[in-house]
């Protein structure tokens, strides 16, 4: 007979308050560092939960304004699980993970994503369109996200962590910094910024009993998450999906893996930097070792194998782009995949726009459901070419060519600013 | 009773001869340019097929040196079928062209992939690698391909037109001409070049009776084929592969359609530059217009539908790369997914090295067969994130990580040049 | 900001506890009758969960004999969560029903699959093989199933409700009964049963306040629920999946639809009758109603759009089978589909016994994975055909033919009875 | 340099004439014997081609009335191309077959599909339709097929032998005409026929300089090849496709191997007997022999591995049956997998009518198409359940279900008989 007695729940390693304020919860840390000590620690084989708030620490709400976009505390993101150290992990090996599941929490049902203002945070258009803060709100209907800010559309979710990494060594630290700030010494004055530099401001380590020295030390020196990294780290991959197993380098002992940004869905490119349907959820691994991975496989950066459940939409409308900014000054690059897949994206915005949705709600969509951007070719000198791949399935209505042209509909608009900016 | 007359066979509108050199055989060309008179009419709704030499207009042989890759004469480069007239498309309108099939000729089952001279056509790799030329000749066994100097591997085709698109007008040509004169300008003495200008040297336009003026301003204005541009053109897109409908802006009066650079297989990005699997073969058609598409799919560049038969492989293992060059000086890049995606593929080529690909095998395999290349992220700065999805199932062993690591296996080398060089 | 107030989750309208016997809970009913009243009822729009005991209303344990599925009482059998009321419905209407997540129980993860005894429940090769109880336990590891008794095999579930339907009217059931009635009376003395007629002992309809006379009447003219009819009920179809969407035909005021039986993973044909995956678990449902859908679609028994988020093994080994029974007395049946299928299955079997899996093992196996299940041909006398495609990915090694034959494991066994007959 | 020398075309090892009568040509033959000698022997590892006419040899016109399917003669069917003898391969061995293409005569683009008349050939509803003779012709345009007598619908070729098999051994084709014999014996009179015995006429073995003895004997005793059988056969699978690759049990020294019945299209179960899209062609094989291989995969049938390139159609609308004649006299058939998929298609036409297709368009469409036909559940005593899945983009308008209910067209009609019966 089935019994409680025979029935044992996977354990939740480490739980947090989606509706409190991130600095105020333990097991979050917000910088990458070695010397953040483990807040949990595994053994290969587990089946184990942790949970996660969602990017900003509870700083966006379900509601009709952009306000909270407009004024999110980014010295203050992203808020990482973690870490948790595996038993037996050390530099050299290679850190296998099955992201086993990853959903939201029942309690908080519904994500977000977010056009952020160029002056705060950016996005792949933010120069272009002078980007002022909009939103949409997504509800979670099982497997499938909608928003009554972008009506029409109805998808299911490719659910992933945005961010999940090994902590870097010392040495590893260092040589991001080094780089980075080469990169921002080159762009003075870059608005938005080409990078972060470490930041003591918003810093923070949610565990009990760490030395303020310690603590001064990774404010101080810690990597800012926004980049992906040869760590993993914020890469913002898609199809590093629940039912993914990802092989991680390991450049510390115990590996120590931090995960967060979870994203119920997300577009290839994450085009408006909160471009994902960011949540706050769950998210269930195992792990196991393999010692001496990294020579093993040639391990620069993890690798992994995609999950079979990633959503399937065979029938696709596909947008190409080249590195000559037609949509802007005309100008040409020089085999810019970047720029490429700009111009892709804003002719499907064009088309978008043609079928009644606005430049945001397009510029939301693309980035939060699951197209496909693919790098055509690379090698025709000056043009990289990079494909936009829009699944039909995903609206309401047909939206293919037709002879007649296609029809514009009524489709309201994305939440704004409560001054009405845009 | 079936009889032969009762059945009607597709016709043939341009036919040529694989075997010959381009420049020698009529209803070819290779420039860009309004004046090239079609060289054929069809009504919409015909269906009809035309023959395609291979890009270099038959320079390579199917041999175990690359010599012929080393000497190529890339001034006769690309070797297009047309123009093709269809009644009645003008200038704003939608030419919608169904690519209904794409097959080599029966009578030269095979083609090559080659890795290009630094020093003549380069490749992704040309600098990184100091390439010199490198050949892989591959067998077609029906939808298949494989290859005597890539053992161990078996795929099918996603098979497409590297090269299609309606002619330009005046005032587009003149744009690219001038834009691209910019770059080359800005980038003097680059090695390989940023870009080509017009060239008459090598101009071929394969119709008997256009005056000498139009032939020389042809090939003194012409736009080279190796960019894609607005109209198309070389966008070496997989995807738009047999079964594919695709929507075209119309320039000229008739539209003009040309197509050539047929590729039985190429993966994501197309790397070595000439890294599909190049053919000569024949392309089925059918077109219709659209009045007025331009407007009414606010078409910049093309769009398209993609096949319901191209190649699936459900199981892949992805590599991921971000722009920042670890494979060699380890200089940050600001948002450079073309970095990003050649730290993918580099990570992919060292995992094949320890299965026992040569480098030029590994370099080779991921141009000619159908990986995905997908932009991950393109706004956690300062990363671009690329990952690169190697399918599986193409190989006739396991190549999935394991706890012993990786077999390497003897799997010889592609052909290299005579004198050894490598 | 996110706050607790501004998040709504999803109700869970009817509650119960898998650890419970199904008979003394409300909201369980296990048998079709049109006068069971609704439990909860709906509006058209919203979404909301209802959870659900496994089939058998916790009689099966986490164990490792299968005492429990030999001695398994089957009047008991199918408990159903509802009926729910949707507002609005009445005869003649379809019933549109979002299954947009199906889960288990976090406090229970695990599920099983028996095969059940000859003479208690039997299955599709109980007379061949004399079936004695056998069981697998599978343990939920987010997305994935593995199961200790059929070791090197995991895979993602295709999670389901086997069972689900609208009421019957009056007419309907009568119908029912009455062509099972004649079908009973044609096969005197089967084993197992050709069918179940209506059975007053194990009736349950956990409903407070119905008067003794309607239980009674319930209990001896309500339907059995092992067959799926023409309301649905237990088709046992894998894909009628999370993320699906079913028009069901309406027969009676309020639709009251029912739901049971979840299955996380099951094979088409769920071969040994408790093949599938048995789980509890919840399911979440929004519903919507289109006016007069039966003539409007010719609903004769519902249809359904499958889920986009159904597991994709693209790679496959497919068996055959023929309408003759080679596997025992080689007798020629007529066109007969199930006598090809069994086939089919027995070639399949007979193929795993050689990697080193039992006989019990592979026909369980078969039943509970995402196997497929086509019929090729039913045309041409008097061979049926039907073929069984088997995921090569749910495999932790490699099990496609080799020239060297196939590699024989060690596999364990399944759980047996305690007596140890097999 | 690419030259005719260094290019080796595949060789076409039986050539045929689809234009001229079967009986005619040399290298078919239209009976199953081990004595039938190999028309031509290759080489394991060798690419070779050998063309089929249609099933019939000819007897079907691409024109607008059915008469020559109401009159077509079964005696002369299916007409295969071989015997192919493969060096080397002995009885017990596994024949390894890949079937690298399968593509139509370039002089013969179309095909066709036929509903055969009740005492004619028969099909699936033959006696519940009272069929008469009526007919679609296919135009192929590359990877497509459409009908100008079924409008509104386009989809890619899964193309495929219907007819692949190895020759029987002498105990083998006793065996099947025994079994055969007893199944007829037990169904006299039966219209249509429940199987087909040895028939002398019409039978023919196209080959040179064999003893009127041998021919006599190969017809007398010959087996039919209207079903498929341990040996493959006319299995009418449409997933054994152009890039599949099949393993045969061989049963005479050589193999023998012959293969007809091409089609281009098929839907699973190939319901109106003539359902596939009947062509003409050419198809390109590759063998190799896997010693002992049917005791080494317990062979008692073939087994293959399905190809990359099937259309991928991932957006389906489900049909489902019951194995109650709900649509004709209401009976309760016995778990019976056949009953189910007839109620699953009955209900598939109406739907289809409600669209505006007449009966006979619905019916030949769903045998045409790439429908895909699942056994849900075979266990659910009385009940098997069967689906049938539409898939949606092969329609050029939506046929999903809508809140307003169904457009119905005017779709004109299929080919019927010249006396106009219907």
């Amino acid at each position: 007979m089935a019994t409680r007695i025979n029935s044992v729940p996977h354990p939740t390693l480490i739980q947090v308050d989606p509706f409190l304020p991130a600095d105020e919860q333990q097991g979050l840390h917000n910088r990458w560092h070695p010397d953040i000590p483990p807040f949990v620690t595994v053994k290969p084989g587990d089946v184990f939960k942790v949970e996660c708030v969602d990017w900003t620490g509870a700083q966006i709400g379900n509601n009709d304004n952009s306000d909270d976009v407009r004024d999110v505390d980014l010295t203050k993101v992203h808020n990482l699980t973690g870490p948790i150290a595996i038993e037996g992990a050390e530099p050299g090996d290679c850190l296998v993970v099955d992201i086993l599941d990853v959903t939201p929490f029942e309690k908080m049902p519904w994500g977000y994503t977010g056009i952020f203002e160029l002056r705060n945070g950016g996005g792949l258009f933010a120069r272009e369109f002078n980007s002022r803060a909009c939103k949409a709100i997504w509800d979670f209907h099982g497997v499938y996200a909608t928003s009554r800010h972008i009506p029409g559309v109805r998808f299911a979710g490719v659910s992933h962590p945005g961010l999940i990494g090994t902590a870097p060594s010392h040495e590893l630290l260092a040589q991001w910094n080094k780089r980075e700030k080469e990169l921002i010494d080159a762009h003075p004055g870059a608005v938005p910024p080409v990078a972060f530099p470490p930041e003591p401001v918003g810093a923070h380590v949610g565990q009990l009993g760490l030395s303020d020295n310690l603590k001064e030390r990774i404010a101080r020196e810690g990597a800012r998450t926004i980049p992906g990294r040869e760590h993993g780290g914020n890469c913002d991959i898609k199809n590093l999906s629940r039912g993914s197993r990802c092989y991680f380098p390991v450049f510390v002992r115990g590996a120590n893996l931090s995960v967060g940004d979870l994203h119920f869905s997300q577009g290839d490119g994450e085009l408006s930097f909160c471009g994902a349907i960011e949540m706050a959820g769950i998210i269930t691994f195992k792990t196991s070792i393999i010692k001496n991975g990294v020579e093993k496989f040639a391990l620069k950066q993890p690798i992994f194998l995609p999950s079979p459940i990633d959503p399937v939409y065979s029938s696709k409308l596909v947008f190409e782009g080249i590195s000559v900014d037609y949509h802007g000054d005309g100008k040409q690059y020089n085999m810019d995949a970047t720029v490429a897949y700009k111009q892709a994206a804003l002719n499907a915005i064009a088309y978008l726009q043609k079928l009644g949705f606005t430049r945001e709600q397009a510029y939301i969509l693309l980035s939060a459901a699951p197209i496909e951007a693919h790098v055509g070719a690379v090698v025709d000198s000056p043009n990289a070419c990079v494909t936009l791949a829009l699944p039909v399935g995903i609206f309401d209505f047909d939206i293919l060519p037709k002879e007649e042209g296609l029809q514009k509909r009524d489709l309201g608009q994305c939440a704004v600013r409560s001054d009405g900016l845009l």
